[in-house]
């Protein structure tokens, strides 16, 4: 037998980050683009920054800085407040993984620890 | 902000319980009965009966003990079997929360603890 969990924040009842976000604003990060990114997780553009956006008004800061035209068509990088956020989100998320798994061993496998 | 977590078993890639499981057995047990359990619920005796089906199957153990026929239609109790399990999982699932608050406290709401 195997845990699974999911977990995610929410302002007001609504999502702001999960793992699907964090994704995503780890790809725009690795590619600079958020079209390439949503490429990636096969999201249209318009998804992505929709995603984006939603996260940035319920959160009330801004997650990235996009730079508007040029060659490429522009591009886009985390601002610091969300790159903060992120790492801070994934410790969370890596701390609550080491807990559930503690917890499942000790629930459900008290004799192979 | 708020964390939202989820939480749940699985057998070779299959979810043996979780929430939705756990509310629907709670109820059986209350009403002795998988059809009055599965109208709280707003599923389907067949739904309600193929989810526990499915989970006996996965989990190699009888979680329900009907009895067939009389008045009412026959009725359903849990197994100790079953009782254990859930029991278990319950306590499983609220050390998973403790743990969840916890971190989400610590990273996310350092200055109010």
């Amino acid at each position: 037998m195997e845990y699974r969990f999911k977990v995610w924040l929410e302002k007001e009842g609504q999502p702001v980050l999960g793992d699907g976000l964090l994704h995503l604003l780890t790809m725009i990060r690795q590619h600079g683009s958020i079209r390439k990114a949503a490429g990636e997780m096969k999201m249209s553009y318009r998804q992505a920054w929709g995603n984006i956006k939603k996260a940035e008004d319920r959160l009330g800061i801004n997650l990235l800085i996009k730079q508007i035209g040029g060659e490429a068509g522009g591009g886009a990088q985390l601002t610091p407040e969300a790159e903060m956020f992120i790492e801070r989100y994934r410790e969370f998320r890596s701390e609550v993984d080491s807990a559930v798994r503690e917890s499942f061993r000790k629930f459900f496998e008290p004799g192979e620890s």
